[in-house]
Parts: structure tokens; C-alpha cells; sequence
């Protein structure tokens, strides 16, 4: 077997063998193949695609191309991901209200990069948290309160973080193989054993229509099945961001507020499905709107919020931020942005509201840029309301007044503004 | 324009305007664009193909990225290229039977790689023979004699150069519009005008089938066309070596033999066609037929082989070696080849005999390998002949006794001898 035989065959659009696909993805990691041999296979994916037995066996061969992160002691561990979006934050949300039903948590996320929040970069602006902690007390968290929430701390999927850089530099990004395979290898890696995919679509989504987002479900889909970890997918929309709030203080204030039983309807309608789905994994409850009921009760109980307090507090999170969220630091200056039309709010163009929020400070071009917590977008109109002239459209946090003016006036331009009624658009645009 | 545009407008299967393949191939040459990024690129190229335009633009972007040679004081230069063969000496018997008729004739000629050998090699085996000649006297000596023949002293081409060794080591070799703006790229930079190309067919040649033979060279008529570079293509078996000698110098003895008057069949009739076509180009004559006896008496009259040493001498060349080539030093074991069978040759295997003398020293695996004048291949038995068991199929020239024995029995297996009557194939396949 070598690289040239590999190469050509999927050149020549023939199904790769597991063994042949273990090759590269072994002496790609341990650097025995080129980058460049590798960007030609992975165009020659990109162009002539896989199977769905070769889409399998590349993410298994990534997935234990490094760390495989054990988590058996504890039984079913449902994970969840987002294959990402703007003002997501629905993890925070979510991780306490199921572990205050007794299903354990143990979840590692991401930073963000570019316009896409990552979780660690949001609850680390709660003072003190610790978010790299060792495996160990990691799973001594999960062992003790039913959850815990890190950075990732394992050398997880390297082969993933090696392709995915190559694609990013060779214009091979949008391919339902690479991208299915990349994303269910890292939460192999991670340990669970049932998943839960919420799968935006829309504008601030890397699946700009819902066709595409099907078929990536379908693929994520079909690699749990053959890798033997269930998985559901829910498509959930990405036209306008999700929530109020985007920026990482803010959001986590946000998450706060919708333990607190104030929950915006969309953050609602996403959490409670992906919740549903993961209770329903767990063995926990077959029918998705009781599961929903449950959930709701857990708030209305004050018991995810007390779950989230024990989280944070075991993690050497401050949670007098959690009782008066009014202690984070606030932006220097909060904008209003106004609206000069009156209409109904048409479009709210996700994608560049997480551009202003990287512009601001609260996100990261390069993987070395500092964040700034404070900074961000509350959006008070979002698709579907009416708007008048000179109505507060949102507010722009940010400590830098230039690049606060700037941001004002891009916000302005997410929004387009129609005469004529506009609906609510759905949130949830299928379960699979 | 950027790097990743242009690799995604292929992918996608889009037309690369003139200037994005300007842009690439001057950023590639300069080191600006990664080679995971061009390989990516030429993979899109290899699986999605490019438009006549588009490949012309490759052709002259590669042709004109480094030195170009004016070859205009000559007024209409043909210039002569084989695709690539086993045994073929057919430059060093063209080159002074066109140049005794008052063609000029600048050539400058590869080294071997692999199973087929370079022209340059083979003539540094007559002694003193300099091919590492400055431009200035290498136009000179064409002023003078008519004829030059030298090794590639300008840096033409260095596109071309730093492509090749990336299809090398991408599988993305064997594709028509890399393969011919490859070809073309080098012939414009060596200062050609018009172009006579040996297209070679068959086991020991790029193109195995004549179907892609044709579609090759239309494909390089074509950028001649559009380059306004008149270009003839002759395809041309490279079923079995041509002629009878493999080796540096018993070719150029065979060649020698030939400006004698004795001329193998296949040798004469490729020789014959390839310079008929030539002097058309040339202007100096519009009948193939005819030229071809023009030819013929230049050899019979003996101012072909005047003109051999002339070249010869002019470049320090030893012409005793050429009134005498009992001179050249054989190599210390000659083995006989027996055939073990009764019966017609079927097939002789073109690229399983330049394995055989690449194997012997004659060739180069890696540029830096050194080459052995001395060993080779001679055959005495070609396709269609008769053999009996016992009967000479040919000889092993080799300087290391264990490498000779070995040769020995692979060449037997380079043979196929059937029972029935096997006709003599034909040498010219097509001329367009």
C-alpha cells in the first residue's frame, strides 16, 4: 500500500478499503505523507465524494488518531454539538437542566473561531471558572454532580485538526464527507456513546439550505448507525442569530436568565428539542413532549439553575455572578443602534452579526487572538417584529468607541426592514 | 484574485480566465502559492479537465516563466520532441540528415528518468562530446554548421519543472492538458516555432492507447494552433523498443550504423516521417513522399553522416569514434538471450526492456544517479520474427556479472512467443 495508489484510486472515483483509508490517516498524523499528497486526496473526496462504509471508516480513523476520551463508568453519556452558529447558547442552558434529571454530562467544547462562539470562551467569563482541568477530576466532577464542562484538555482527533487545517488552505471545506466525518470524529473521541447534532442551517450556518443540511444529518446520521453511537439530528435555523445576546458575558447572562424561567421562544424551542432528544437517548423518556414538560419543570423548579450554581461553584466559578448577573463587567460604552425605517424586521443576516461581534472584540480571527468578554450585541428586534422609525433595533457593547460607532452602523445593515408582514420564522426545521 | 478562489472555480469545474492561471503559475514559480495548495489545484485540473483556452494560458504562463530562447535570427525553426520511448535514437539520425538539407536545427535535449532515456545522454558517450554549452556558442555553432545539439543550459520552463515533480508525487501524472502544456511549455521556451511531435503509444509509452494518443495530440495540435506554434503530431508504436539497441552508446552506434545506410525498418520509417514532416514545416518541401527520399539521399550520398561529424567535431566530439565505432568501450559481459521456445514473437515488452537497462546502469531512478555508457540491450529478435528453441533473441551488455544474469532471464520474460503467425506491426499509427 502506499500514498500514490491511494490518491489515484479515489482520483479515479473508486471506494477507498478501511485499511487503505487507516493508512493515510495514520501517516498523515505522524507526518510520513505530505501535505501536499494529502490536499490532492482530499480534492479528489471533495470532487468525486465517498461512500457511506468509506465516510465511516475515515471518522473512526480519526477519531482514534489520538486521545479516546473513556467514559464508561458512567453508562449512556449523551453528548450534544452544534455544527455551529451565532449567539448559541444553548449548551450552557441545557448541560444543567439534563444533569438535574440524573443524566450525566461530561462534556468537553471548543473555543470559538471566526464568526462562531465556542461554549469555553462564554462560561469563562464567569470569574474563577476552570475550564482545563485534568481527565481525572473531570470525571471525579461528572462522578460527583451529574456534570462538568471543559476545554479540551486531550490530545483529541489530531488527525481531524490536521485535515481540517488543510482543507481551510485548499478550498475543500464544504464537502458533506469531510465535514460529517470531522465533526462525529471529535465527539468519538470525546466519549459519548449517543448523540445529539443540532444542525444549523441559514445564512450564519456553514449549511446555507436545507437540502445541504439534510443530507450532512443524513451522513451524521449514517455514521452513528455503522459506528454504533445513535444519533439524532435536529435542523435548526441559522437565518438570524439565535437569542437576544452574542458576545460572551452577555450570552452567558442570557443562559442565566433562561434558567431563571425567562427564556427568549426560539433559545426555548432549541433547547427543549435537543433536550428531548438527549433525555429520550438516555433511556429516560420516550415521548419528546413529555421530555419537554420534564424539562420545563426542572426550571420552573429552580433545579437546572441550581445545577448550573454547583457546576460552576465545583469548577472555581464565582456564583454570585449567577445571583446577580449585574456584577459582570459591563462594556465602556452601550449603543443603541436605531432603526430609520418602519416596517416588519425580513431579514436579520446572521452571519454578519457574528462579523461585527468578532470586529468588536468578542471573537477570534487567528487562533492567538485575546477575546474580550464584555463586548457584544443585544438584539431586541429580530425577524418578524414590527418595527418604527426610531425604535431601538439592538445595542452594541463595546470598549472601543470607533469600532462601537462602526458596529452601530453595520448592525443597522443586518437588517432589512419590508412594509409587509413578515412571519415569525420556525426555529426547529426538522427532527431525524 | 486569490489562491483558494481559483482552486474552488475548479473544483467547481468553472473556466480559469487567462490571468487566475497566470496568477497561479507565477505565484507557484515564486513560492508564494503552497504546494498543498497547487496540488489541491492540479487534482481539480486532473478530475474536472480544462477548456483548449484554458490549457493554451497553462501552456504559455508556464512556457514564459523563466528563460525563453530566441531562436528568431534562424528565421522558421522546426523543433522535434518525442513523448517518450525505449531505444528511440531518432534525434541523433534526424538531427544531421535535416540539417545536411539546410534546415537549421537548435536543439537543446533532456537526460533519461526512469525507463526512458535522453538524447544528451546518449550523445556524451561519443568522448569529448560537450553538451553543457553557453548560448552564445551554441547560436553560433548553428550559424556555422547548421546544427547544434546541446543540454538544457537555460533555465526554461521552471513552471514546468516544479509541476512535473508535484504530479510526480500526487498521482496526477497521466492527464492530456498537463501532460501536453508540459510538453508545449518547454518546446516555446526552447525557442520552436513549428513543432513536430512523436507521439508514442503503447506499452512502453505514456499513452498505452491509441484513442488517448489522439486526444493527446489534438490536444497539443491544438495549443500549437492557438499559440501559433504550427504543430504536426505522428503516433508512433512504443509496443516494443525501437530499433535494436537499448544503452547509451549502442545507440548511438545503431544511429551511426543508420547515417551508414543501415537503417532497421521501424527505425527508418519513424525517422522518415517524422523529417518529411519537418521539411514541410520547414517550407522546403510540400510532398511527404518526395521528402522522405530527399532524406534517403542525403544518407546515401553520405552528407548526412559528413554533417553527423561535423556536430560532432564542432562540439569536441572524437569522429574517430564515429568512422570507427569498434572504439566505443564495451561493457565487460556480453550475454547471449536464448529463446526457449518455438514459435512467432507476439509481444516484447517496450517498458519491461527500459526497466531491464535502467536495472543494467544504463538509467536513472533519481536525477543524481549516474548513468553507464557502456551497458545495455541489444535485440536481434522483434515482433512478428520466427524463432526456434536455442535461436539468439538478443544480447545482455553489462559491466556487473550478477546484474547481467539477471537481465538475462527477465528480457526472456519480455517475450511472448506464440505458435501461430504474428504479422509485423505497424510503426506509424497516425499522422495529423
Amino acid at each position: 500500500m502506499n500514498i500514490l495508489e491511494i490518491i489515484a484510486k479515489k482520483r479515479d472515483k473508486k471506494e477507498l478499503s478501511k485499511e487503505e483509508i487507516n493508512y493515510f490517516v495514520t501517516n498523515y498524523t505522524n507526518g510520513n505523507i505530505a501535505d501536499y499528497q494529502a490536499s490532492a486526496l482530499i480534492m479528489a473526496i471533495y470532487i468525486n465524494g465517498m461512500s457511506k462504509e468509506e465516510i465511516t471508516n475515515l471518522t473512526l480513523a480519526m477519531a482514534y488518531s489520538g486521545e479516546v476520551l473513556d467514559l464508561s463508568e458512567f453508562g449512556i453519556v449523551v453528548d450534544k454539538h452544534s455544527t455551529g452558529g451565532i449567539g448559541d447558547k444553548v449548551t450552557l442552558i441545557l448541560a444543567p437542566i439534563i444533569a438535574s434529571l440524573g443524566i450525566p454530562i461530561a462534556k468537553m467544547s471548543g473555543r470559538g473561531l471566526g464568526y462562531t462562539g465556542g461554549t469555553i470562551d462564554k462560561i469563562e467569563s464567569i470569574p474563577g471558572y476552570q475550564t482545563n482541568i485534568d481527565i481525572k477530576t473531570f470525571k471525579e466532577n461528572v462522578k460527583k454532580l451529574g456534570v462538568s464542562l471543559i476545554g479540551q484538555t486531550l490530545n483529541l482527533a489530531p488527525a481531524d485538526k490536521k485535515i481540517y487545517a488543510l482543507r481551510d488552505a485548499t478550498a475543500t471545506t464544504e464537502s458533506i464527507p469531510l465535514i460529517s466525518s470531522s465533526i462525529m470524529s471529535k465527539k468519538i473521541a470525546a466519549g459519548a456513546n449517543k448523540i445529539v447534532l443540532d444542525v444549523t442551517c441559514g445564512s450564519g450556518a456553514f449549511m446555507k439550505k436545507l437540502d445541504d443540511a439534510v443530507k450532512l444529518a443524513e451522513t451524521m446520521k449514517n455514521i452513528g448507525k455503522l459506528a454504533e453511537k445513535e444519533t439524532v439530528c435536529v435542523i435548526t435555523s441559522m437565518e438570524e442569530p439565535l437569542g437576544e445576546a452574542v458576545g460572551n458575558s452577555l450570552e452567558v447572562i442570557e443562559a442565566i436568565d433562561a434558567l431563571n424561567g425567562k427564556m427568549k421562544e426560539d433559545v426555548k424551542q432549541v433547547v427543549l428539542t435537543l433536550g428531548a432528544y438527549m433525555i429520550k437517548l438516555a433511556g429516560k423518556g420516550e415521548d419528546i413532549e413529555e421530555n419537554k414538560q420534564k424539562m420545563l419543570e426542572q426550571i420552573q423548579t429552580g433545579k437546572a439553575l441550581a445545577k448550573f450554581k454547583e457546576l460552576v461553584q465545583n469548577q472555581n466559578g464565582d456564583i454570585s455572578y449567577i445571583d446577580n448577573p449585574n456584577l459582570f463587567k459591563k462594556a465602556k460604552y452601550i449603543l443603541p443602534v436605531v432603526s430609520d425605517k418602519t416596517g416588519y424586521i425580513k431579514k436579520l443576516d446572521a452571519k454578519m452579526v457574528g462579523e461585527i461581534s468578532v470586529a468588536l472584540g468578542a471573537g477570534r480571527i487567528k487562533k492567538e487572538d485575546k477575546i474580550d468578554e464584555a463586548v457584544g450585541i443585544i438584539l431586541k428586534k429580530k425577524i418578524g417584529d414590527k418595527v418604527k422609525v426610531g425604535d431601538i433595533l439592538g445595542y452594541i457593547h463595546a470598549n472601543d468607541y470607533t469600532k462601537g460607532k462602526c458596529a452601530v452602523s453595520d448592525l443597522v445593515d443586518c437588517y432589512e426592514i419590508s412594509s409587509e408582514l413578515v412571519q415569525k420564522p420556525q426555529c426547529i426545521l426538522k427532527e431525524m
